[in-house]
């Protein structure tokens, strides 16, 4: 919650996550909050997350649910994962060097998380992995991945009536005696989110 | 997550608030969100809440931290808070029917909520409640509710580089064969989220 | 500018528009305002509009350039353009019926506006039809339309970094003694804007 | 409207405000946009702004209406504009070199656009100098501004209905092969627009 990233990039940190390295890319507060709001996990949530790249969406949910598995075959990101993941010190991550795009093997999940290039192609096995009522998210940059993921969302079985997309934009404001106004420049983008129930 | 709620808000619910009993206006799930990606609240949290109204950032933060107690001196709404409480079927949230305005008991809290006419004068409070690194965080509609918030944070010992104001703009979108768009109209404002941290 | 535009679309319209009859999609000010300052359009500009519709971008730019040349060759809508001119008294206006897929007569224009189906299709007759430093903009509703526009300005030969598309969002506040705040709900979306300049 | 600007700055700019220097602050083309739509001015309109600054909302209405008499007292402000000026080739735009704190000269004015430190101090001056259905425009980067500007124009005689606020966010997209989406980030603010209708 340091200022200095406020500044930088328009988002703040809680400190679980200042602890972490930070990746190229990383899921931020903002877009991991509406995950966690809509969805509606808790102290007895299972997830599943794909791919793990740095972890740092894995650590938040990992803060908040009873198990998360985050799929990771590079191994390169494997290890930064499971540094971040020792840093935040949580015993209930588990990084999995498999290739997601071959299926999942967790049963009866509340909540997958999908951010890859192929998002949409790992949704049939979400699917399968979800219990009744629960939901598959994608993290997806271009509008092009949106109609795809929404696409496999409807060939997976999801009902039509339960496929929703949205995005987040956090702006921040400078509060000072000489007035109230928004920053002059922000973060005005980083993916569109789609939600699909079971 | 019902549809009907979509297309009537702009927002989206997650199954334990659509069994709730909705009051006259409910912290909606998007700021809800940026309250617990923000704090970083998780299974071992202890948080305060004020005033309960309706009672559903309370049952939304019992569902992921270990205590919330949310305070309400008016006895519908402590009501109307209990019994969805109860409807969410948590049991670690109570419901404490004491004037906040006149300090909390709570000592060591990580997160405090502030959803008040004039939560500005509980802040001296909320800060001796918190642990050091825990968050007080003010829901203000009004820009001048924030400068009132802003000010009684610096008065009352946070530092003024621990202290920042966003609001969470929540679009939906369209996707169809015919096409990728934001739905026509939507959700423009609910409230300011003004945090500090101890 | 009547207050009760406001409060119904997000938008408020100047006296020239109010002289008119709506038809079931008009080209609103925040829209025609971004295609103005855009442009840089003034007394001495040359300018094509198809299709005309109800007239609406066709009397907002011909309160402004020289000549305004609308196509339109829906008999209903060229008739109510015609209608709507004559509400406007604007003289500089003429609605012509003819299909614009099939080409545009007029040469050195400053400004062509493609509010079309299939506005791609006539990227190339706009591009003959511009002076050198001229722009062609597409009011595209949806992301796919921005793709085909673009891709046909490309092939028309307008060059890659002079084309460029911007969405336009108009908040509207409440402005009161008891506070200031963004209105509750507005106007999300109404078309992207894609330009390119020749 | 170079491609360089664009990315710099999250905004486009025509060709005649290309040619002018720019000074330290400026009335981007998403707000003149905004003042010119919503105000309806057009060939036969006569505008007064104050202050000049740099002259571009001057420019930017000199190529649209009659006549503008933009008020500079600065000296170096004064140059700056009236070289801008003539860099646009413009001869209907006058720098007046008089304190706007102490009246406005013109009589049954279209428009007035204020972008002043106190511009509310000048919106009594602003009324007498409107016609009936004039507009004044006030540019708010703050919040307090806007509500002593909002206090000011019912003081002066607007009536309650006739006065609004807005703001003005423009986003801009990437569209590429490899997808659509708006660029990560952006112009979050440059100011509130108050408009009053006499």
């Amino acid at each position: 919650m340091a200022r200095k990233n406020t500044e930088r990039t328009g988002l703040i940190f809680p400190d679980i996550l200042m602890k972490l390295k930070r990746g190229p890319q990383v899921i931020l507060p903002k877009d991991a909050g509406m995950i966690i709001a809509i969805s509606g996990i808790g102290k007895e949530s299972i997830c599943v997350d794909a791919g793990a790249g740095s972890g740092w969406l894995a650590v938040t949910l990992g803060n908040i649910a009873k198990k998360v598995t985050t799929y990771e075959w590079r191994e390169e990101f494997a290890e930064l994962a499971q540094k971040n993941i020792n840093r935040a010190g949580l015993t209930n991550v588990e990084v999995k060097r498999k290739d997601v795009f071959t299926g999942i093997d967790e049963k009866e999940v509340d909540l997958v998380t999908l951010d890859l290039a192929d998002s949409e192609k790992v949704v049939p096995f979400a699917h399968a992995a979800l219990k009744s009522g629960g939901l598959v998210v994608g993290y997806l940059p271009h509008a092009e991945q949106v109609q795809q993921f929404v696409k496999a969302c409807r060939e997976a079985g999801f009902a039509e009536d339960k496929i929703f997309t949205i995005e987040c934009i956090v702006r921040e404001y400078l509060v000072r005696d000489r007035g109230f106004r928004p920053e002059n420049t922000g973060l005005m983008h980083t993916a569109y989110l789609t939600f699909a129930k079971k």
